[in-house]
């Protein structure tokens, strides 16, 4: 079974589209499914220092045994800017994201990164650069592949993503980095739906144009790969179709774009790893082509 | 495996987005997977007559056994407006779709229309209301719902299926219709990108919007899915972008959309009642709810 069941998906249904309110339900729908700590098989190293600050931490998954370089998969958790961590403990969440990429032959990483309102934009996008600069020296220690990085990230995350592939201040860190995917994310603030976000993006929105990824990703070398969820606040299918409009009239068709449903803003990113390998089977073709 | 692994998903890219030449490789990859007649537990009744016309014709499904009523599933295939057929002599398809119906608890019928360019706009919509209409009429004699109809249809199918369901000259033949499943079609004619099709259409584009059926489909009380596949031709995404931007307008989300990964103009019918269950769960989902 590699998508949600139709019980499954009316119990997604059911936690609606507000966020806050659904993440109890949403992980509690995929608890049972994942694994537990100690994972077998998996060399884990937690809360390496990425840079200076308390939350520069990441956490690094590689499966032993496996010869020969290795992609490198960076994941960047969501949280609107203001909250959130790689990882609960207690909970597989977000443990089972990297587990995912160390299972399908990557090094996993799962970065924390400094938040708002007191690190503002695009302190998100500095400190993935500094987590990607950081894995692509260190790379040979895990069995990474330094020409061969992929980074994803949801909500505030795909944000932090977007910004670190659109923006000319991190060409330098981009070495290496092939594709990036897209889950959930604000691409253009100038669209009337955008929510303002002051505590990251500061009151005045004079340069919210310039703050925003969309042109950036549209020029960007980089792959990209974008999600929206059937469940997702309606406002993300607006930046979505923003995406769709700009990139048809860009590229001529649309980019590599997944509505994922049956899925909530939640569970996009809490059933990787278990059998609904539906948006895996879609992250690997995209990765083997990128 | 419900959804196309990535060995099958690269088959059907390498087919690329011309729908003519990929027809032969998209049977081929499906091919081995579907049921052989006869049938089993299917009663099958093949080419019932449901008007004057020699293409009035309709095949109808069902499984044997099953108690009470059951919804009736009323599928409409493609070939631009000027050819295909229900059902190919020796083939699997479009046999699948209807058993695939028949299968899941429904009546499965799969009808032939007349052709452009013979008969012009709105003669398919004319007759999918004439077979809905048969179907209504004669549904007990099969264990079906009359107060209970799902229409589908693909291409130039879609577009039938799309005008049966906007044009208000067909709103007695609707009764009991609950939803409609639309498949890859064309619903703006006002968009440049729409192609002219004047062999249905005819030469003069003056009346592009009244035939047009997005504004019917915008304000229809039957609830509508709609489909795009990622290899399907440009200009039919264009057409699904144009309905997630109008519907989003209206209605202010988008509305029940999947775009079909790993899948071309033709795969998203011929996959059906194989393994990969992605759509047909979607359509069940639909059809629950409709």
């Amino acid at each position: 079974m590699s998508t949600p069941s139709i019980e499954t998906a009316d119990k997604v249904r059911a936690l609606g589209r507000e966020i806050l309110p659904a993440v109890p339900g949403s992980q509690a729908i995929y608890a049972g499914q994942h694994e537990q700590e100690p994972y077998a098989g998996i060399s884990l190293t937690r809360d390496a220092r990425y840079g200076p600050h308390e939350r520069n931490r990441l956490d690094v998954f590689a499966a032993g045994g496996a010869a020969g370089k290795r992609p490198i998969f960076v994941f960047v958790h969501g949280g609107g800017f203001v909250m959130g961590d790689k990882h609960q403990p207690g909970s597989p969440y977000l443990d089972n994201i990297a587990l995912w990429a160390a299972r399908h032959g990557m090094v996993g990483i799962n970065i924390t990164y400094r938040l708002a309102p007191e690190f503002k934009f695009p302190s998100g996008a500095e400190d993935l650069a500094a987590a990607v600069t950081w894995a692509r020296e260190r790379a040979s220690d895990f069995g990474g592949d330094p020409d061969r990085i992929f980074v994803m990230g949801t909500s505030a995350g795909a944000v932090h993503v977007a910004d670190f592939i659109a923006h000319p201040q991190f060409a330098a860190a981009r070495a290496g980095v092939k594709g990036a995917i897209l889950l959930s994310g604000v691409y253009d603030l100038t669209l009337s739906s955008a929510p303002p976000n002051e505590a990251y993006y500061g009151d005045d929105r004079s340069n919210a144009a310039a703050m925003s990824s969309l042109p950036g990703l549209l020029a960007s070398l980089v792959r990209l790969q974008f999600v929206v969820t059937e469940y997702d606040p309606v406002m993300f299918e607006r930046q979505a179709q923003r995406v769709l409009e700009a990139w048809s009239e860009r590229h001529g068709q649309w980019p590599d774009f997944i509505r994922l449903m049956g899925h909530n803003h939640l569970t996009s990113t809490f059933h990787l790893n278990t059998d609904d390998d539906y948006l895996g089977v879609q992250m690997l073709r995209f990765m083997a082509t990128a």
